[in-house]
Formats: structure tokens, C-alpha cells, sequence
């Protein structure tokens, strides 16, 4: 059980919340849905993250007897509204796109359903949940998608923004494909394989680097990887390594497991590396690599045929220079039972939202499994099993036909009135489960640069609503402005 | 009190520290010094940040029985050593640069003199929170630098990376001087002002832009800040926002605080929006810019004489698309009492570290006040107090004379022999600690593009001990490569 995150919430939440109290409005329900616009990396497609830690904070959702005296101390909350907040419990219906599935821009990973107070008060701390689980599962993934068939350890835990960080990015480093972390705490909570052996520090305490070496093989004889760089990987790390290997493990029945480069020309470094390993007899020591390693690195050594057995990477997956960008907006609300369509319009054409309350359907061909695109639509519309068309929201006249697919909604229901009703996978379902999601798309979505774009288009009835919800608030103001 | 986060460890902090017991070492005093090298956004300084959270961390250091089952179930530890694990407390010195001071590359911020146990495990969490908390405070100053004498107000929470991260940042950037924060957590936990009006979908949600409006100033007529860009800003959201405060605010004696511009181009709209309030008698309403605003694009609304009484700012605080990098190096061990000092040399001589157990010496000219320069030097030196040369440590025959000034040590002792010995300022105080210390540097260091490099030199005796041991470990790899 993670802390309670309830008052990490933006304090705009809280005085419309006041708002809708005042107005009698706090029974009403709305439909909010979370999305992001652009793809982080210049990638072809995102992975999904985060949805663990919204589940998590949903379960803890309550103000405590001291955040309402806090909230008091304000003077900025009726008495009313914070007897109100006291006894505030989340009973709305959650949706979500799994943890671990390619995700695209402008599709709902999370729809909310429930009145008011509660779907708007979730949003700052689901946001930064969704923001940080997109963000550190995508950018793994474009890091074992580099890599290929060389496994990588995930190990930048010191480089995270907060320990928190550290240990979600773990976990949706894991589900990306990375073999494991060096985070103790990411492999308790989620039972992840957890990896290290010795930093530069144990070398330059010692009295030289053989000792140092010869001191940890001795611990850790079954698991003798040595970190070669300290003073001089080719004349002082790799000849003391095979030492130790020669003086101690092997005679002791051992071998010695690998070596770890951390710094200077790894391309040429891991070469000589393995020829002098191997003219040594230790052809069966595993190099890794590790200084940090981004995607385009990880390709230029793999190019350049670096000798790698494994790679370490830490920065560029926890703390990566970029963001996604999830954004939660109001979509619909109930009148009379019927869901109402709503819309934000925006002068920049593509910030304009999509209206209303929509489920997310995914069409896979039935002859080779590959995605073929998403659509959003209405949950009243049928989706015609046979023969489907594809608009561009952005341009009518971009049309492509399909037929032979199978379709899949997207959304798993989660939370429903409240009540927790989803099976949550392990960590580890998750990462099979992210790794199937992953063949059904095309090379050319994956592919590293210049990725092809995913089709996410709309139902015609969607797209009509859309436009018909322009022009009314276009000639709402043309009325107002005259 | 945070989380316990002891086990937010790298695993191979911990197969050392197994090694190091295995050997008798555990008594072993070490000296490791954490420093980053190079500024974040081409800044001419840093400002030291997550000191508060590394004192927290230490104070709750402890691993539980689960902890230590956990760690059994490995089979990677002997029972001795998880016995030694489960009473382990931190008994270390620690010393620190202040929050909110200004710092530079390659000087220590932090100090640690441990056993070699303690002074090791610490590593990973320790280096968490100084890069998440140096750069967040950087990137907040050089935000309200650009800003000059607008205040700022963060909002960034959605945008970090997990809660935790958003409040740290909050803190972060109110000692760097922003004028508040979104985050309602951080203002209970911190005492900062929180801030925070209404979204755009309490406007998409209400029957009319008007609506919204005019149920938000019933509910706060003293605070009415109304977000007028859901639609359209010149001719629906300030035409409503003037209505409002015509027929509601004015009549009940109250009047318009201000509106808030969140998209579209801030320059223009912001001149309009001025003259509309102006010419509607509103000349002491507020205008708020936000939308994704960063250093450079504030710089560029001053310039172009945007209208703005305050800026929100979110992601490129508590996100910034930087890293730090601080590292935590082990530079000395004791031997019979005597500081004996270590080095690690690399092949880039950039990266080759400062050897020893230093102390960090600022100067201040008498006459302006402003900081000359840093010497970091061994703790039995005597600084001159008349006449100091500052030596380039890349370039010795780069040298600077000093007279006429003061001398301070920027360190301050926060544990002695594991005894928590500091008095902690209140955030407020180390904002104001933190103004102050901006007085102290040159506008050539504080400007914004192409700053000054500030000297951060080596004393004398340090130098010199840092060629012996380079040449000293060259020596060694020679005999041991023949």
C-alpha cells in the first residue's frame, strides 16, 4: 500500500469543487477522459504505464481529520463543504487501457465516470501517475527495442527524481523488457529480478584492484563480475581480472562470470576485451556495457559490433529528457440520463478535443495479427464486423477500407460505482503481456526513426458530433461578440 | 516523517558492503564526497536542493524484518551479515551545503565519513534526492530570474514524475522564489501559500462560459480569477469575465481580481485583454499567463511588453529536460587516524576526481559582497586571510590573485557520529537564505545566456596531491602492463 496522495492535488480541484458544492451540482455526472496528444521520443508508438499506481491511489483515496484542518486553516472552505470532504468517498467508474499496451495520441487510456467533485478532484495525481508510467515505460522500451536480443539491466535509480520515481520506473522498466533492476526495493515490491555487483569505490578503497577483485570473487565466487575501469580497463581492470579468474575461481572450481566496462570507447574496449578473455580461456565471461547508454548509443555499438553480452542503463529510462503530456478533459455529462456530449475548443485546430463519452476499439487483420488502427466511437454504436472504414479526423478525404479483422476493445473496466473490480496482473503478466502487444505491430510503426503513423480516427458519428459542436460554440460567440 | 526508504538501494551497495563484512572491513572509516560536474541549462550556477529530504532519509534509516526476509530470500547474504543488516544503524558524519545556496561543479555538497558499510549503502537514495532536489531548485531560479519582479506561481504537479516528485519540487521552487504553489500537499507539509482558481472544465461543463463564470465569483467574490480561454479570450471569455464583475462583483461590492490566459498567442492577448479591462474601469484586475511557459519564452512576453502580473508554470520546474548528475565518489580512508587520500582516474581528465577528504571555502570581496570564487582544500590547511591565489586545477598557470575579503566554509555540519546536530530552517527562512545568496553573485554569473564560468579551484596542497597520486597510479599500471 502506497501513502495516501490525496492532498496532492491541485488546489484549483478544490475551489471548483466548493463550486459544484454550492451549486447543489455535486451529484451530477460527467465522463472525463485522459490522453495525451504527441508520442514522446519522436517514437511510432507509447507504451501504457502507470494504471498500477492510479489503482493504488484510488484505494487510498480519503482526507484525513488533519487535511481537513489544514483545508480549515485556509479560510477559503465552508463548513459545509468540508463536512463534505471529510466523508468524501471515490464511487465513480474507472476505465483503462492495461499497463503495457501500445497506446497512441489521442485515445483515452483512462476514462472517469462520476459526479463532479470526484472525477475532477482524482485528476492532478492520476495525471502525474499516467505522465510518469507512459513516459518510463516508453522510454524502456525504445531502449530493449535498441538493444534487440542483448538484455538490459535497468540501473538509474540514483538519477531518478525522487526514490518514488526510482522504484515506478523499475517496475515499468521490467514490463518494458528490461531483465531486471538494481533497485532492492522494485524487486521486493514487485518481484523483479534484482542485479549488481561492485562499484568504482570498492576498487579505489582497496589497497589495489586485484585485491578489491579478489575480495568479492571470494564472496561471490558463483557470481564474479568485475568492474574493469577504475584506472585503466586494457592494462590494469582486464589483466587482473583474468588473474583472479586463473589464481582464485578456477582452481576453486569457478568461473569467472563477466567483467562490466563503465567508461571510455566501449565499442573498441569490449572488443579487445573479449580477445583478451578469450586468449585467456574465459571465452564463456559475459561483457557489459554500461555509461549512459541512450537508444542511439545502444544502435551505434551494436553497429560498430561491440562485443556485449548485456547492457546497463539508468538515465535514459528513469529520468529521461522528455515528457508525455497527459491531459484530462471533461468529454460528456449525464442530463436526464442521456450523455451529453461536450467539447474544448481551441484555436490551435488540434487541441481542439474530441467530444463525449467514447470507447476505444483497436482492428487486428485476421491474416497476420498486426494492428491496423484504433478508432474512438460512441458506446451506442455498433461496429460493423464485416467492413469498417477508417477517417482521418483531420482531413475527411483520407479514407482506408477494412475488412477481415477482428476487433478488440481497448478499456478494461477497473473501478465500477467505486468498487474494485478488475483482476490486476503481476508484474511479471504484465510483461509477457507487453511483449505479445508488441507483435501485433507493424516493423514499421516500431521501426527507430521516422516511424510510420498508427491510424486513431474516429467514428463517423463522432466526427459528425465533433464538427456540429464547433459551429454551435462558433456561433455562441459570434452571437455574444456582436 | 516520509517513507522508509532503506531498501531504495542498489544491490550492489549491498554485495559490496557483504564483501567488505566478509573481510573484517566493516570498522573502516571512508570519506565519500558527492559533487556533480557540470551546470544544468548552461546555467552559470546550481542551487543546492534536496538536503531536507537526505536528512529525513538518514533519520528513518532502518531495515525491517521484511526487509531482511526479503533480502534472505536471495540467497546472496549470509545470516551473519543480514544479522548485521538487521541492527544496522547509521552512526556516520555528514556534512552539507545549505538549501537554497548557490553551488558549482566539482565542489562537495555533500560530505559523508563513515564506516565503510554505512558511508556505501547510502549512495543510491542519497543521490536520488540531491539531483532531483538541485535540479528542481536551479530550474525554478532560473524561471523567476527570467521572470524578474512577476511573480510565479507553480503548478507542475500533474506533470512530475509520481506525487512525491511534484511535492519536492514544490518546496524546491518556492525557496527559489516562486510565490506559491498549486500543490495543496506541499503547502501543508512546507507552509507555502497555495494557489489555485478554476479549469477549463468547469466552463466546458457549465451551460454557458458566463455561468461558470458568475457561480465561481459567488463563491469567492474576494478571489475571482477566471480562466477566459476556454472558447475564445477576446470575444467570449474577457466579455463574460467583465459581465461578471459589471453585474455580480461590483453591485455586491467586491471587484474582479483578475483573469488568467492559458493558450493562444500570451503576447497579443494579454495587451488586448489589459485595454478591454481598462476601458471597462477593471484597471485593477490581474493578468495571469501560463501554458507550458519556460525561461525563454517568459524572456521573450517581457520583451515584447506582454501585460503580465504573474506567470503559472509547471512542467519546466518540476520537470525540466535535464539532469544533474551528481555522483558520490569515495576520496579518503583512514589508516591509524591518519586521512589517507584516494583517487579514481579516468581517461577523460575532466572526470579524474579530486582526491581527498576536502572542505569547501568561498570568498567574499569586503567591498561589494559578491562571492570571487570556491576553494575546496584539505581541513588541516590554514586559509590566508590577507592574500589567496586561486589556481585553474586544468590549467596551473591560470591564477588569480584575492585580497580584501571574507572567507566562509559553505559546509555545515547536519550528523556527528549519527547524531542529528543541525537546526533546520523552516522553508520560508531558506528562501530568504536563498535570496540572499543570489545578492552574492555577479550579474555576469547570474545572466542568462553565455554566463561566466565562476573559479571553483583547488588549494595548493591539493593540487599537488592530486598529480602525485595520478602519477603514482600511472606508475602502477606501467609495471603491472610490462
Amino acid at each position: 500500500m502506497r501513502e495516501n496522495e490525496t492532498m496532492m492535488v491541485d488546489m484549483y480541484e478544490l475551489t471548483m469543487a466548493q463550486t459544484y458544492f454550492n451549486e447543489g451540482k455535486q451529484n451530477e455526472m460527467v465522463y472525463f477522459e485522459g490522453f495525451f496528444r504527441k508520442i514522446p521520443f519522436q517514437n511510432g508508438y507509447a507504451l501504457m504505464g502507470g494504471g498500477d499506481e492510479v489503482i493504488d491511489y484510488i484505494k487510498n483515496l480519503k482526507f484525513t481529520k488533519n487535511d481537513i484542518e489544514y483545508l480549515r486553516s485556509l479560510n477559503k472552505f465552508t463548513p459545509e463543504f468540508l463536512s463534505y470532504l471529510e466523508n468524501f468517498e471515490f464511487h465513480g467508474t474507472i476505465d483503462m487501457i492495461p499497463d503495457g499496451t501500445p497506446v497512441f495520441g489521442n485515445e483515452p487510456v483512462i476514462t472517469v465516470r462520476g459526479n463532479l467533485i470526484e472525477a475532477q478532484i482524482i485528476e492532478t495525481a492520476v495525471l502525474s501517475y499516467l505522465n510518469s508510467g507512459i513516459l518510463f515505460t516508453t522510454a524502456a522500451k525504445r531502449m530493449t527495442e535498441a538493444a534487440g536480443d542483448v538484455p538490459i539491466m535497468e540501473f538509474g535509480a540514483r538519477r531518478a527524481n525522487t526514490p518514488s520515481a526510482a522504484t515506478m520506473a523499475s517496475k515499468c522498466s521490467y514490463i518494458a523488457g528490461c531483465s531486471g533492476t538494481s533497485n532492492v526495493k522494485a524487486g521486493m515490491l514487485y518481484d523483479i529480478p534484482v542485479m549488481g555487483t561492485m562499484a568504482h569505490s570498492m576498487v579505489t578503497e582497496a589497497e589495489s584492484e586485484y585485491d578489491a577483485f579478489l575480495a568479492f570473487a571470494k564472496t561471490y565466487p558463483n557470481d564474479t563480475v568485475l568492474l574493469v575501469d577504475t584506472y585503466d580497463t586494457l592494462n590494469s581492470g582486464i589483466p587482473n581480472a583474468i588473474r583472479v579468474a586463473k589464481e582464485y575461481l578456477i582452481p576453486n572450481g569457478y568461473r569467472l562470470k563477466g567483467i562490466r566496462i563503465d567508461s571510455g570507447d566501449l565499442a573498441y574496449l569490449s572488443k579487445e576485451a573479449r580477445k583478451m578473455l578469450d586468449e585467456a580461456g574465459l571465452t564463456d565471461a559475459k561483457i557489459c556495457l554500461s555509461n549512459g547508454l541512450n537508444p542511439t548509443t545502444i544502435r551505434s555499438l551494436k553497429i560498430q559490433g561491440a562485443m556485449m553480452d548485456s547492457i546497463g542503463a539508468g538515465d535514459n529510462i528513469v529520468a529521461p529528457k522528455e515528457r508525455v503530456g497527459v491531459v484530462y478533459k471533461l468529454v460528456a455529462k449525464e442530463e436526464q440520463g442521456t450523455i451529453i456530449p461536450k467539447i474544448k475548443v481551441s484555436s490551435d485546430r488540434f487541441k481542439t478535443i474530441h467530444p463525449g463519452y467514447k470507447k476505444v476499439y483497436r482492428f487486428y487483420d485476421n491474416n497476420t495479427g498486426y494492428a491496423l488502427g484504433d478508432v474512438l466511437a460512441f458506446p451506442h454504436e455498433n461496429i460493423d464486423l464485416e467492413h469498417y472504414t477508417l477517417i482521418n479526423p483531420n482531413d475527411e478525404t483520407c479514407r482506408k477500407e477494412l475488412c477481415n479483422y477482428t476487433v478488440k476493445e481497448l478499456q478494461t473496466r477497473i473501478f465500477e460505482d467505486g468498487n474494485f473490480v478488475y483482476e490486476n496482473p503481476t508484474v511479471l503478466e504484465k510483461r509477457d503481456y507487453c511483449n505479445e502487444q508488441m507483435d501485433t505491430l507493424y516493423e514499421e510503426i516500431r521501426r527507430f526513426e521516422n516511424p510510420a503513423i498508427y491510424y486513431v480516427d474516429l467514428s463517423e458519428e463522432v466526427l459528425e458530433c465533433k464538427k456540429r459542436l464547433i459551429l454551435e460554440h462558433k456561433g455562441k460567440i459570434k452571437t455574444l461578440s456582436k
